[in-house]
């Protein structure tokens, strides 16, 4: 709070003090009411991503998530369906009727996804690959951007300019936990930055509980956090068969799971003012 | 949550199974109603305690806080009323029919202690001081222990083991922030300790806003998230002219902050099935 | 070191027991005689990168560094001269007889950079830009991986494996500091990552005491420290005016430090079996 | 770099412009010839003493170390000997002619460590307990003060002020690795602390490399890039048999690994002008 300089400029509250809000279909973030995006780290066949689909929008979410070039800490690990990813995508949105998010990882791959996809998301490990950054602020397709789980509010919204800059206002940050000594989690959730971001800029801010716990039986208790702090939505993991997950099975909640943490999250929001 | 190993013995859900609750007086830590600790960071004077204790009282809070003797960083800082202090706290606590709960730090003064105040808090610099936490393991007082802002959830825990091996099995868990690289906040809450702390411990786990975040403004959206995320109870800084104070204005609520933050508590905990 | 998996395989002492040696041009990196690469942050004039040239290798540097496509945090500042600053490295190669290093930061540049320059960087931001590691994967130039700031030994060892598993043998590290919350440097030069690379993988490792300490008058310690460690070279930022540097110009040694440093060195490598 | 406001006083440059030299029987501390301090992380026996302090006062080493009272993360390990311990450590300097270090714990054992001991240890855990800082502060023994692992050279230096306010001039600075995220050793030594302590302390500064790396593998590799960054001297855990150590036996060197370490650094401290 003692900042002297805030190198951010297009994100910030001085530049703009209104809330931005962002539609993508019916859909709108940053409003009064809560968004949910949830589905599995992977799309990994049309079956799974269809009953994904159906029951997550049957629990109340309003965007289905699903990685199709996933960034792998391994050359040797699963890489993602790739292109008929993006396809299960699209025809999964088309038949639920419902938008869907996924994360892109080559700058020359914008104009593929944004035939294929409603949102454009910017993983924590390529938050600051300016290249990335410059080439989705062409586009005019919302993008999510994750925070680099090493980097600072400040850094985190001084990317978000790389996108503004470019011409394309609709930016949505998700906070997804940092990388600290604590070891019974997979990273730390910074609930802090909920507060920062709302104080000091007009993007939306959603926060992805499963990440940053790494474990499916502390997800929920980080998402009433977060609703409660003042986060205007949520990124979660659901799979129909975690246990036969391809990536990141330890994380996901069952759609049961899933369906029982959006009924406890209604009062919740209701007492910050918000709508599931 | 890999963890192979887990040293702590005293304080872990295999050894206990049920939730531990601890009273003092009529106030009951651990049980369906949430504690709201509350006061100055330190002691200053009769008036700004009376002031502060029954402000806070009226806004409902259980437990008045107040430090006699400071850990301050530098030697060259107020270092507290230190015995004035505690006898402050005493007829203060007297005159207003509240509790009270004060800083230790030194292994000789825990007899003092016991003669003036409720509860006796560990601070975090001190959470591995090991004779520290022995010699008031040998009270019967019950003991807030905060996290030391650099200690896993495990160490934490097996500091709680010191306490309660001596025969002291009153320990109120406080997390107050961990040390990271984010520098928009003082530090950064670690609002994944309470679901851990949850699943592996019995005892209590009560979550300090104001050092965490560092300014008031802040503190608000993490207090609603902590009860939210299922946290016992809060301990937050309250003065009746932060401007003035001696110690930690600029982190410090003031009387009227405090009472709305305690207005606006309610419905959340209703939400997570609690009572302020 | 209780590590039970290591996810990396090419680029451990499993896969290849001896270690790897790289050559550009006369220049052999991870043999006997130390390697030095220095040079301004960013390329901003042919006068600049001359004058640097000629007395870096005056002093005993044997390759050149300088950013033309710069990585900055905020998209308003300074971005480099891009392919105007490639010709100019090659230039100063070609007249000043000495290979040139410099950061690339689109997958769509490969082709580019393996015209202009000896040896292609991978920046610390970019070490988990996964479509950026396969893309210089696919050259046989040598790359220069720098450590992630805040990304583990086993991270950057296998990031490592995504450019060896494309073909490209050819991988240099270099250690730049991990963020921590120390606040007097910019970031913490983790020494302990040397030995640990030299125990665990075949590929050479330098270190950039630049970057990780942020400031000038810290980098004669760290590089002495780094070589004595058992590191295979430096990157060291080197500047004829810093005053007037475009870039991180306070953290650049003047040509006459930079002279000084390595005279100091001589010593200090004799004392550990290596030639400078 | 930035920091604007320095809290230390008595421990900083303007204070006092000349290093601080220390003196205990033969040994100086901060002076032309490196101190080197070694022996076992727990006094185990008399035999186990007296092996290691003829071991390693033949390899060169000037003072011995070993913990009588040892804080332990768990009640439940092995507290040490205690008084016991500080017999055979008395006894153990008397015949081997080697004064001892051993570190305190409580601040009502000042005056006992003051008759066995030459020198009195803060551990890392101990640094910001400032009720101990200011009683070993009472005494004119020297204080060797172990950086706290998550604590700022910001923090550490004042810490040292408390000592020092209290009329003790005798501080010895010990850095031991700071904690971060990185898991392939035990803590990551800090060598940075080493130049920043130069620039801005007149007190000595030596180096712990057992406890930062946790194995005994990477402890020559540190200890050499610590004397070559400037250290005046090392403190290193060594053990006749670090398989039977009853503590920290992983990052023990055997009395043969120090003596040939102890060969090794000869070379380099002359590189940087000092004697071994």
């Amino acid at each position: 709070m003692t900042r002297i300089m805030k190198p951010y400029k297009l994100s910030s509250r001085e530049f703009k003090a209104e809330n931005t809000r962002i539609s993508t279909g019916d859909v709108e973030i940053g409003g009064e009411r809560l968004v949910v995006i949830a589905g599995p780290c992977a799309v990994e066949s049309e079956d799974q991503l269809m009953q994904t689909a159906y029951g997550v929008k049957k629990a109340g979410a309003s965007i289905l998530r699903g990685g199709a070039f996933k960034p792998r800490t391994s050359p040797f690990s699963f890489q993602g369906l790739k292109k008929a990813g993006l396809e299960l995508l699209k025809a999964t949105s088309e038949r639920c009727k419902i938008p869907v998010v996924t994360e892109i990882v080559d700058t020359q791959d914008v104009e593929l996804f944004s035939e294929y996809v409603d949102i454009i998301q910017i993983g924590s490990r390529n938050m600051q690959n300016f290249s990335l950054l410059t080439a989705v602020g062409k586009s005019q397709r919302p993008v999510v951007l994750k925070r680099g789980f090493s980097c600072t509010v400040t850094e985190w919204l001084t990317a978000a300019d790389y996108i503004l800059a470019e011409g394309n206002p609709n930016v949505i940050l998700c906070e997804r936990g940092i990388r600290t000594f604590e070891d019974s989690t997979r990273f730390s959730l910074d609930l802090s930055s909920i507060p920062v971001v709302k104080k000091y800029s007009h993007l939306p801010i959603i926060v992805d509980p499963s990440h940053a716990a790494g474990h499916f039986s502390l997800v929920p208790s980080l998402a009433k956090g977060a609703i409660a702090a003042g986060a205007d939505g949520l990124m979660i993991e659901v799979h129909p068969n975690p246990a036969e997950a391809l990536v990141d099975g330890l994380q996901s909640l069952t759609l049961s799971d899933f369906s029982r943490l959006m009924t406890e999250l209604v009062p919740i929001a209701q007492s910050v003012g918000r709508l599931v």
